[in-house]
């Protein structure tokens, strides 16, 4: 992603802290809620980098968010989120939708939507904002919160939650075809995108199921019925 | 990704270091190489961590390898690779490969492939290496070096390779059913996964091509003839 030039996005809004400017092409940042959020609904993972004695730690993590605040969570004896207490940490959140495959290597570049969130972490120590956490965290990719089993105080107790707050969040997203150099054009060299998604398979039920238990409503209506892997 | 319990996936090797010794969830540590060198040739995208005075920043960079180092590159003036020559850094990979969703949100997890690598990060100088890493970063997706316009001497200079030795790499890997606790197996709560995968779709040509350009062979062969897009 060396290829900068600006194109297609243009600042929606003001940069939230000095440390969140954008400072490389720059056309490309955003700062609005509207193209946060909708990055952090979309994807998977976070990853979450803190400092450590032994120099910088970035570990992938699954997540949730409220609009506010991102939340992360782990064994109550992750060491990640142990050094993100109380500390500053980031977490970065990448959306892959295409390859940009350009007529000379020095333009080749991804489109992509990114969220770089950086902060001090806050364990979550109030026992109505973890269970708002963890049903978060839950719910994120498919509401499953409401169709399994209760958390039991054991596990809720084992389980750490860090909270981030998204006030220092920036986004930058690239669009659009190559840019390449204006004497390439015409030229004899290929150049393109290629999509990238990512797809979900059909639920497949557990080996230790019982046959029969239906798929829970919200699983069944975002990847439809169970059946064999994708 | 809270759940940690042992299965599947055992020790194949030993640490190289004691920090990249895994130390959660160590049933799922590997780190032989052939699993590392597999994930890394899979993957889009590293996740890079540098410390920077205003605290940890994590950014997304297209990467290339070769078995012995990560290389990844940027404008000069970029500031997380400037951060991390002669530094501390660490580059995490990581692929997933399905929703693992258990009867419990406890046990709610991902199956993932990820790989961490800590080390000092090294400007490359020598012209010799810095063209073998642009080469590897160009072809790491798809072989486009040879089928695009050679760089020019200044497209070179503007663009800046970091080196990170594979040395200190580990991977954790996860996969199988969500682990319930054996109470609620056989009660009324569904689990099971879903797989998650990552598609390409045709090559599309950029809107400045001439019609009848041919698609490079490499990109013919791994994403298909042109088309629209899928």
């Amino acid at each position: 992603m060396v290829d900068e030039t600006a194109e297609g996005v243009h600042d929606d809004g003001a940069a939230t802290s000095e440390r969140t400017t954008v400072r490389r092409g720059t056309p490309r940042a955003r700062y609005d809620r509207g193209t946060i959020v909708g990055v952090l609904d979309s994807a998977l993972v976070a990853h979450v980098g803190v400092d450590t004695p032994q120099g910088p730690l970035v570990l992938p993590m699954a997540y949730g968010h409220d609009g506010e605040t991102m939340y992360l969570h782990g064994a109550a004896a992750n060491s990640l989120l142990g050094a993100g207490a109380d500390a500053e940490i980031c977490a970065t959140v990448t959306l892959i939708d295409s390859l940009v495959l350009a007529r000379s290597a020095f333009h080749n570049s991804m489109n992509y939507r990114c969220v770089v969130i950086r902060g001090r972490g806050r364990r979550v120590d109030d026992p109505v904002e973890h269970e708002h956490a963890l049903r978060l965290i839950s719910d994120h990719v498919v509401a499953t919160w409401d169709h399994g089993r209760a958390p039991s105080t054991s596990e809720m107790r084992r389980t750490f939650v860090l909270a981030l707050p998204l006030d220092e969040a920036s986004a930058k997203v690239r669009t659009g075809d190559p840019v390449d150099e204006p004497e390439d054009v015409g030229g004899p060299h290929w150049a393109g995108t290629v999509a990238v998604r990512t797809v979900f398979g059909r639920p497949v039920p557990a080996a230790d199921m019982p046959e029969g238990t239906p798929v829970p409503v919200p699983v069944q209506r975002t990847f439809g019925n169970s059946g064999s892997s994708a």
